[in-house]
């Protein structure tokens, strides 16, 4: 792939509100504009404590240049309160800490948006819709642990399709080999016929946790479909902000599920589909971390890649669909 | 509550194949006859390593007095074969290990059986129907991990409702504080509006993880619910086979869900509903476990608890339920 020569594409300086840290964006083609939702954390100021986590809002007219709007999505208090509702729970408002890492899928003209969220018992992934950006209709939340769910673009059988990265731990040898699973809804809210797709055991490039990255794309061959995982080595000393010292490496792995199962793995890159190399990807608040949200197919082929780099910003990246296919090995 | 003066009223010595740790057993009163599935953990002999589980099956005319069936309900190749079906998985058979710690609930004059399953990616709770407990048709797996699902006995607002227990291990102080969460579906298959339902937190004699115990009973106040609640001290030395010592208490506690929304607490026994005293619930493979699985209102108003006793049999305790329903107080 090849990195965009205005890289990274969003940085925080770019907010108008405060903003720290700005990376891990779903983007959707929709409406003849590129939309952007990305996570800041704001108020580190280069300090691992920090005030907060909310979802911006950008749009271009390109996809390289983009333009934040005045405001976040929501205030942390507008998104508990949905959550006291949706979770009908009797805890405190700060038992949901936030919502963070957007994915953005269309389907059917409508816009579909995939998050995190992080509560007093763990870690949800939920769905939530919205036609404006404005008011949001809050679907679904998995029970803890669960996140890096992503919609696929369109249904399967009348289904509505995700992949998801569960937290599983109890009976593995390594705590933190966490694969990537598969669920179908018809409506969702209710999710059903989970499977498993992918175990870190089976990248090469991977020796801890593994998962979803941007919604895939549909190719005549299949669903090319980007992953992240995770290179851990405790002698490498990484960039970033933590003290006992960060030695992850995030890869963007590519692979290919079936047209109609897209549970069924039929391809994959040997090689990662980018590395951290860059500056921007090197350095930041995590260094050494490639984390793609968003994949948009253009009508002439092209495949652009957004990917938060280092924790810190947005970075593109740009290939032709039959380049990344002809990486593919049968699987 | 009252032992039953022929408690265990099950154990390994009544069990017409290999049998070892008999416990853990799911209860119905279901066409004339009370029907247990049990958990079978054979081949140990006192070695904690084992050759393998399964699920027997034993009829009784009182809930007393139990024969157990021939065969356990499945062989692990059946077990093997059917998931291989359902999670639509290209890994090898023994990818899944065992389905274990059945519960049973009638719903509309039908059997339903939740369980948990191992597998290799972690643990799944699962939800399968029967008429005959030959054949089973096999409804929803989840992605690990959770485990202990039960289902209440009727709808509401059309949907089934189940209690599980997740293992949120991520952002959280205590990585085996596991809380117990609720999940409704209109067809068993597919399951949404999940929620938060008690934190191991809010029981005074937990200090450690939390899980529904047996399906709830209906009552005029609400649904009269068990569950288990484990109390570590590594001060304590209990009985039990593992070699670096045995520390976890587990209690039975009792609560009181609202009658038209199961997600929510309105009342807690504040003492354990039982604690482990008997010697066969203090001495055991795994000592001072007291873990519910099955409750049966009778028509006169008594209650049957079926247990776990210290991972070895199964035990039985009766109450009237007005005298439950008293020791319940305000949540």
């Amino acid at each position: 792939m090849q990195r965009h020569s205005q890289n990274p594409v969003l940085t925080a300086r770019q907010v108008p509100y405060p903003a720290t840290l700005v990376f891990n964006a779903g983007v959707v083609y929709h409406d003849g504009r590129y939309v952007m939702v990305f996570r800041n954390d704001y108020g580190r100021d280069g300090d691992p404590q920090f005030d907060g986590t909310n979802i911006g809002l950008a749009i271009s007219r390109d996809g390289v240049n983009w333009t934040v709007e005045p405001q976040p999505l929501f205030a942390l208090e507008d998104v508990q309160a949905a959550f006291r509702d949706v979770l009908r729970h009797r805890y405190p408002a700060n038992w949901v800490r936030r919502i963070y890492d957007p994915r953005l899928t269309v389907i059917d003209g409508r816009i579909y948006m995939c998050f995190a969220i992080d509560t007093g018992h763990g870690i949800s992934g939920g769905v939530a819709t919205t036609e404006d950006f404005k008011t949001f209709q809050w679907l679904s939340v998995s029970a803890p642990d669960s996140r890096n769910m992503v919609l696929f673009p369109r249904k399967f059988g009348g289904k509505y399709v995700r992949l998801e990265r569960p937290f599983p731990v109890y009976m593995r040898e390594d705590p933190e080999a966490f694969p990537i699973w598969c669920g179908e809804s018809p409506d969702l809210v209710h999710w059903g016929h989970h499977r498993p797709v992918l175990g870190p055991d089976e990248v090469p490039f991977a020796n801890s946790k593994i998962g979803p990255a941007a919604p895939p794309i549909e190719t005549e061959r299949g669903w090319l479909t980007s992953f992240h995982a995770v290179y851990k080595d405790p002698n490498l000393r990484l960039e970033g902000w933590e003290p006992q010292g960060w030695f992850k490496t995030y890869h963007s792995g590519l692979m290919l599920l079936d047209k109609d199962d897209p549970s069924k793995v039929i391809g994959m890159a040997r090689e990662p589909l980018i590395m951290p190399e860059a500056d921007y990807e090197v350095n930041g608040f995590r260094g050494s971390v490639i984390f793609p949200c968003g994949m948009i197919l253009e009508p002439g082929g092209e495949v652009k890649l957004y990917y938060g780099a280092a924790d810190t910003s947005v970075a593109l990246a740009t290939a032709h669909v039959d380049d990344l296919l002809a990486r593919i090995e049968p699987f």
